[in-house]
């Protein structure tokens, strides 16, 4: 599959979408990303894994990232991708390969006012510990070195600042085996799972403003299994429950957090990383922000900016999926916004 | 793996427990079984997948079934076997092995008043396509034509009549994915199902009788899943479970229960198969009682009895497991129950 970038923007995203490119199977999207990049002269091109790094290399005085990832969410009957009006339906259109087609596009300037390392990486939407980004900058954080970075991340053509943390636990509910002819010799651990669905249904979203932006969090089962055999009560049920809360909290406060909630259970924290604040006040970033227009919102779902910020690094979302579509089966991106995405940080990186 | 038949049945059971025989994985235990019947002369034996049938012929004017299933729940910590006092301890002990072990000894028994067919299958314990008997029934059903059947399903020693049906369905509940960092995009199934355990729990069993013996109903939950990814809110969430009635419903009557009981969800039937009423009035079956000791209660469980009512054929459970243990982690057999059951149903053939 080879990536024609001579082609629009959004023909662009088209083609990078019908790569099926499902986290772990990144494989073929990132060999024609590494081979569209290494026709071009004026980047030296670097592949790990299924991540791709492409580095200007013009001795300016300022260097900025500009990141994606390549992986999406399993699909859902939404591949090959389709136009409609102005939308581009399909799977990761928006989350986020209409934000690595705009990379894509900036990455063909041969000559910027700034030197660029563009950033494409596996496995962003599963585990943390199979992340590209995240790996890349155990092993050679000199990589990842910038005074900014900006994530493609949907966010709806408008700056997004910080995002919220993620934890996932897995809460473990007990009984007894016994035959289910039987059954009041056992204690039902599914029927027992119940509490904990009750405790979930009872929750009340917090919405917290931090650094003058509004956060909203949210407390979901994401996955819940149990049973042995046709035949037996069940004598475990577990449900995995992902927390998102904003970055006024700590990935300590959250698992506390957790902890209380479902006192009496055996509680294990399968993954989390901590949010990060907004961030907005730094120099690099506000003249990014009004470069690009100058509105500025929360960015509600966890992002690897988080990663940029622990290495001190002002980082922020930009791109041109809507993000309340994202992981949807009906996700789109508008394709006008894409145009306009590519235009402005065109300008941005010339200028 | 070969089985010593002139071993004591205690010893026997030991040996057949320690082949482990997890539904799907009987092989072992049906190859030993086999090789350990043909080396008796007056038993003609056929063997059909991990089905092993042995038959004497006599002539004699009455033919009788003795029957067993060779198959096991999975092992829960609780292999191999071990005594203690007077009880032998480890899975399948009671369902049932020890029942497998006193086929056997009957088996070596040259001479029967009765012509007997010796009946060892496979995959009791799961879905009831892949039931060894079930297939016999079908494909050669002049193996188990007879005048009266023994299952030796555990029955704690005493005979236990007809037997509870059961029917396992599959609830869908559905719901709406989204990002879970945005969960108020989306409809969280598995929160949904909460509402299908609370049916569950708030379930209170009924306790027919039929023919003078009273049963014991349950419906439980015994597979729930759902779960897409990490970071998605789920869109389906799955029950599975078990309804276990009294022989006064039939398969049809079962259903319906269900189907009104969840109204408004998507049920679909996974498989079931109908009771049994105690059929104990057969002079047949009546006299079996009287040379086993005269005691006679309900069978909870569903057992292949059923198949053999469905054939015309009188049939009743005779085993020396005790049933409230069948399928629990602590599964033991009272030692002197096995050679209480091997001894009265040899007096029961040879005079």
């Amino acid at each position: 599959m080879r990536l024609d970038l001579t082609q629009d923007v959004a023909s662009l995203t088209a083609a990078i979408v019908d790569i099926e490119s499902v986290s772990g199977n990144e494989k073929a999207l990132a060999d024609a990303v590494e081979e569209a990049l290494r026709a071009l002269p004026h980047l030296s091109v670097e592949r790990d894994g299924d991540t791709v790094i492409a580095r200007t290399s013009q001795g300016r005085g300022e260097r900025v990232v500009i990141a994606g990832h390549l992986d999406t969410v399993p699909i859902n009957h939404n591949l090959p991708s389709r136009v409609e009006g102005d939308r581009l339906y399909g799977c990761g259109t928006g989350d986020m390969k209409a934000g690595v087609a705009v990379q894509l596009k900036l990455a063909t300037i041969p000559e910027t006012t700034r030197d660029v390392t563009y950033f494409f990486y596996e496995c962003e939407e599963i585990e943390e510990e199979r992340n590209g980004l995240r790996r890349i900058g155990l092993t050679r954080p000199e990589l990842l070195r910038a005074d900014f970075a900006v994530l493609m991340e949907p966010s709806g053509g408008i700056v997004e600042g910080g995002c919220q943390g993620t934890i996932r636990v897995e809460v473990k509910v007990s009984g007894e085996r016994a035959h289910s002819a039987r059954s009041w010799m056992g204690t039902n651990a599914i029927h027992q799972a119940a509490a904990v669905l009750d405790v979930l249904r009872a929750y009340e979203p917090e919405r917290p403003v931090v650094d003058g932006l509004e956060y909203h969090e949210g407390l979901n089962a994401v996955f819940v299994r149990g049973g042995v055999a046709g035949n037996v009560i069940p004598d475990e049920c577990v449900v995995t429950i992902n927390y998102r809360f904003a970055p006024d909290k700590s990935l300590a406060d959250a698992e506390r957090y957790l902890r209380k909630l479902f006192d009496g259970y055996e509680v294990t924290v399968v993954d989390g990383a901590p949010g990060a604040r907004p961030g907005l006040t730094h120099p690099v970033a506000a003249a990014f922000t009004e470069a690009t227009g100058g509105a500025v919102r929360a960015k509600f779902g966890w992002t690897d900016v988080a990663r940029f910020s622990e290495l001190g690094i002002p980082a922020v979302n930009y791109g041109p999926g809507e993000p309340s579509l994202s992981h949807t089966r009906d996700e789109y991106v508008e394709i006008p916004r894409i145009f306009a995405s590519e235009e402005r940080m065109r300008a941005w990186l010339t200028t």
